[in-house]
């Protein structure tokens, strides 16, 4: 399919590469910038260009993969002389409507993405909406070539999966970083020595539920050692807070 | 080595399986039960026991991997006949002296077991403390040779490292579990659409820190997607609350 990239962040970098690795024509890059936008151009061998309006007017999708806050502007800009065109962006807590033309959708890719860090993007779920039947299976189409994932879901579950990814991946990352905190602290240990107790913790969900895997004080409700830990962290209001609230949590006590 | 091993749980068993494939000696096993005293000396190829008193009189290391609620009551039955012998416990959270013999020591293996997965134990960090200088490079040598990852380590800040653990491992797998609440509940979507979002978390913590790894509305503070994500959860007072503290402590609020 011929396609047009607008944006050139970290995630429609990895989408233009899959893209392209599928066999797909991404037709153009638009960016705001000339450096972000050469640089992935450069990368997808396509042309390139930072005004809106020298944007291609037709391709089988305009794919809008820009921050949140400026989504609705870019793509109502985009929608001049684009009319009859399909536009689709890739955010998880966007409703679809956000997108002024009447054929739209949403090709949500579940990841989380960071410069200089390629991911695989056959393993990452993409999650995919649109208004119209036919631009749907197109949508479903173009995904699967992409990805091994593809789960057609409308945006009041999307709101619930992105939130549900934000405890998956933001808020374990950051017990990950509290718990980097108490290590440099005391005994002055390098972060190194968790990867492999995550990695396993990770690992587990392929054999069982998370619930099943949950181990620890808080869920043997062992009063003893979670006295012992609260008192470690006295001078640590911040962790003590968040202690207390998840292992009440782990235990189903609130 | 010649090892006499006390318990049979989790950890004694993978503890005791890469002792066996390190080539040490697992004279005996002890557990409470029949069951399962005969079942890992089935494995380890040893004899066993029920009766602490008739545990071998002698070993280059008594390893005591019972739980903690009655490691002191197993550690002080099985002392008498034994006192010039070298006893070790391996609980994260317990200081040396619960042991009540003058050749005492730690080996804590830091990893979450769960019955019928078996781990690599020789990527599981290893920290080890002795009040004796000869038992000290015994248990080095000891935990090398199962372990690649060795660290000396008094038990004021294991107790920092246990608690870390809990973080990174209880307080992160819970995380999983009330994503895997909310993706049941809204769109009954499997929890496997997760695992390669906790994927790519846990593999970036290889390339940077788990604070340079922050990402989400939290970090940015994005006050638009957190009140409406805070929304969503207005039935769930529990989920609302940690999501509320999380993305304070993210941001560096409280």
């Amino acid at each position: 399919m011929r396609v047009a990239l607008i944006g050139a962040g970290n995630l429609a970098t990895n989408l233009g590469k899959a893209l392209i690795r599928a066999e797909h024509e991404v037709v153009q890059v638009w960016s705001r910038t000339e450096e972000s936008a050469g640089a992935l151009a450069m990368v997808l061998k396509c042309s390139w260009t930072t005004n809106l309006e020298e944007v291609v007017k037709n391709a089988d999708v305009f794919i809008i993969a820009v921050k949140d806050s400026v989504l609705a502007l870019v793509a109502s800009a985009l929608k001049e002389g684009r009319e009859g065109q399909l536009m689709v962006h890739t955010a998880g807590s966007l409703p679809m409507g956000v997108l002024p033309t009447e054929r739209r959708g949403v090709l949500y890719p579940m990841q989380t993405f960071s410069k200089n860090k390629e991911v695989d993007f056959r393993v990452i779920p993409c999650f995919v909406e649109s208004s119209k039947e036919k631009d749907l299976a197109l949508l479903k189409t173009l995904s699967s070539t992409i990805s091994n994932t593809v789960y057609e879901l409308d945006g009041e579950n999307r709101k619930y999966l992105h939130l549900a990814a934000v405890f998956c991946c933001n808020f374990a990352n950051h017990c990950f970083t509290l718990s980097a905190d108490l290590l440099k602290k005391h005994g002055d240990l390098p972060f190194s020595v968790m990867l492999p107790l995550i990695d396993e913790t990770a690992a587990k969900l392929y054999a069982m539920s998370p619930r099943e895997a949950q181990t620890g004080p808080a869920v043997r409700w062992d009063e003893n050692v979670m006295a012992k830990q609260l008192q470690l962290l006295a001078d640590e209001s911040n962790m003590q807070k968040i202690y207390e609230l998840m292992s009440k949590s782990i235990h189903g006590m609130i």
